[in-house]
């Protein structure tokens, strides 16, 4: 028997049911932030996402040959696509542009709970603005989704590269281009890589000083210790929280240094939004301010966005034991054996054509088989066509949760459900 | 600069926005017909598909290796891997089992008008069930769709395949396994090589008579004729016709016994929906009721579903001229310079948490410039915080289709947009 291929999964009606609500509360949200929804190709040149992440990528990536012998690969995330398709055909459009997408991404990767070979993102980006309105903005977004899917234990960590930039652009032996090199391992918690690197540069004794330093500034989790550090960037954080305060949203935010993001692109303010419940594999949020559409061709615009783990925050729901039940609507429409099978068709297109859901028996079935399949169907209602009554035009209406019945016309059966 | 992949596109928010509209109308008359909505993965096990179309499927799709070194293909249809996760984790289902799917599929295909090479589809399969109500109960929905899209002109061709197949029985001397052969060269209309199989079996003389005969099945567009042909087929197209009279939709479809759909898994009623507007790519819908089940592993269950080519129909639309225009809802905030910012973030907080859909500048800008922005991006309304009106706590509301403006309160303006 041919299964779904490894680390991909069948979502049956009642779990895209329960996807589809989730990605509605964040549809709806974005709207309501004035974002536009965007959607781009599952694959794309593989030079996009080497661009964006270097050569070591293709090893976590479905990359493949088409027939005519060019590279492509199945996205692993959608900011990069999103910023192709920016510098493409919207270069021209008034900024800020503020984009939205849901889409599955890929990653050829072990798969483990809450770690899928074809996963969901929802995300948004803003493109040419990163001020503090802008960046309190996506954070405001971010933590609406989370909060109006009914998640009730997450924290926000709202970090700033500039800080930690800051304190390599002080280190003058140190090459630019190492930078990257560091925040990656300062990302990682890997300190003696760090170490390594500025021993090679810097010279033995220098070298664990400086790695302190650094090591001091990552551990910053205060507004008043980060303005000792960093004035300006402590400033902008400081409107961003403030910008929160109107939602009522800062109260779930945390000041923390240690918000690296270990890519290269980001350029300010940088965010992860966590669920302890879900145990290591925590993180189910993150972005920041980055620069990527000039590495894709286009001008040196800002830009501030972030990725929910659409898989990870469902998790995170269902380890708090708040997925909601979605329950089918409608009824299920059941006859006496002497009602002709033709008047059951009859009233079900009526119904439907008046908005109502129904179904009924797609072939000749006994009212208890028909009433058995309703409920395992979790039909909260069933309609039956009793004999008698159907003479007289009417329907008996079970309420399937109460038992009770209640006799009704066609039409009275229509005003209660539409 | 790097371009979306040949035959891919990228959807702007205002062709997203017209596809969630389309999507949402088929889903809701999905639900409407008792149809729960299901996701398979993007890309499945080749095998899945050389099993359902053979081997000469490999060369129209994207076939790769994993790096686990399975043979994987990015899914050129959806009704296999439904039926695969059917066989897989619904067995059990009370049957019928009804689903709908909305998905992209992928085929290396020449590009051209209408044809994509990741493209979309929306489609039904009711699992256990292939009788006249089953059959209506599809081509019902489909046609409800293509309607409630507001496309005029198109025509349902309903056929069945146990015409053809009775008369290929009759031919004793041709084996079963050529039936399929005959099938896909009549559906192509290359009765030469009809002949030609049938010349190889038969002998020279009787080939002709023969292939006469099946011209002359495959040509009947008359119920009466068909009755001649084949009684029982006629029954059952009669007794769909009938339940789908209480739709209204009779009056779209006729009965076309060169309605063959080539694959050798359809078992009875088949049937296609043309746009003519597409002129030659212009089948928007084909489906039937099929046996696929059993190929894969499963019992020998009846199945019957559709298709529609999500982006042919769109297509279509825009053809017909009636692709309708889908404007941004909400409002615009912008200030005169002396209101404080931090005052619009905290009105367009309050807005949103209140449910409105609004934006506002994310950086100091003018009013003028604002004007400009909500303008470009089809805002319905701005409202402006004059100096003076917003010291008494008011707003000037302008609608910017007609230039009108009013003052409000913020409690008015919520009230008027909730």
């Amino acid at each position: 028997m041919i299964q779904a291929p490894r680390g991909t999964r069948d979502f049956p009606p009642d779990e895209m049911a329960y996807r589809r609500w989730a990605e509605g509360i964040m549809r709806r949200n974005a709207e309501l932030f004035g974002y536009g929804e965007v959607s781009t190709p599952t694959f794309e040149s593989l030079e996009l996402f080497t661009l964006k992440s270097g050569p070591g990528i293709i090893d976590e990536i479905y990359a493949f040959k088409d027939k005519g012998g060019r590279d492509l690969a199945l996205r692993p995330e959608l900011t990069a696509p999103v910023m192709r398709m920016v510098v493409n055909s919207m270069r021209s459009a008034p900024k800020p542009i503020k984009l939205f997408y849901l889409g599955n991404c890929f990653r050829y990767d072990r798969p483990q709970s809450g770690r899928y070979r074809e996963f969901f993102q929802f995300g948004v980006e803003v493109v040419g603005a990163d001020t503090p309105a802008a960046d309190a903005e996506i954070i405001a977004l971010a933590i609406k989704n989370i909060k109006d899917l009914g998640l009730e234990d997450f924290r926000v960590k709202v970090g700033h590269i500039g800080a930690i930039r800051g304190a390599l652009n002080v280190i003058e032996e140190l090459p630019k281009e190492k930078h990257t090199e560091i925040l990656q391992a300062l990302d990682k918690e890997r300190y003696e890589e760090v170490e390594e690197i500025l021993v090679k540069y810097c010279g033995e004794n220098d070298a664990s000083v400086k790695v302190k330093v650094l090591e001091h500034v990552i551990s910053i989790t205060d507004i008043d210790e980060l303005e000792k550090q960093d004035a300006t960037t402590a400033d902008h954080l400081k409107e961003v929280l403030k910008h929160l305060s109107h939602y009522g949203f800062e109260q779930y935010c945390t000041i923390d240094m240690s918000v690296v993001r270990g890519l290269d692109y980001y350029t300010g303010m940088v965010f992860e939004i966590e669920a302890p419940a879900l145990g290591a594999e925590k993180q189910i949020c993150g972005g920041g301010a980055y620069s990527l559409i000039k590495l894709l061709g286009g001008g040196d615009i800002p830009s501030t966005g972030f990725a929910i783990g659409f898989d990870r925050v469902l998790l995170a729901l269902e380890k708090e034991g708040k997925r909601p039940g979605i329950g089918r609507k409608g009824l299920y429409i059941l006859r006496a054996g002497s009602v002709p099978y033709e008047d059951m068709v009859g009233l079900a297109a009526r119904l439907r054509l008046s908005g109502i859901p129904v179904d009924f028996p797609l072939s000749d079935r006994s009212l208890s088989k028909g009433m058995k399949y309703a409920s395992s169907l979790k039909y909260p209602y069933v309609a039956i066509m009793g004999e008698e009554e159907w003479e007289g035009g009417k329907i008996t209406l079970r309420d399937m949760a109460t038992g009770e019945q209640e006799t009704l016309s066609v039409e009275e059966l229509i005003d209660r459900f539409v």
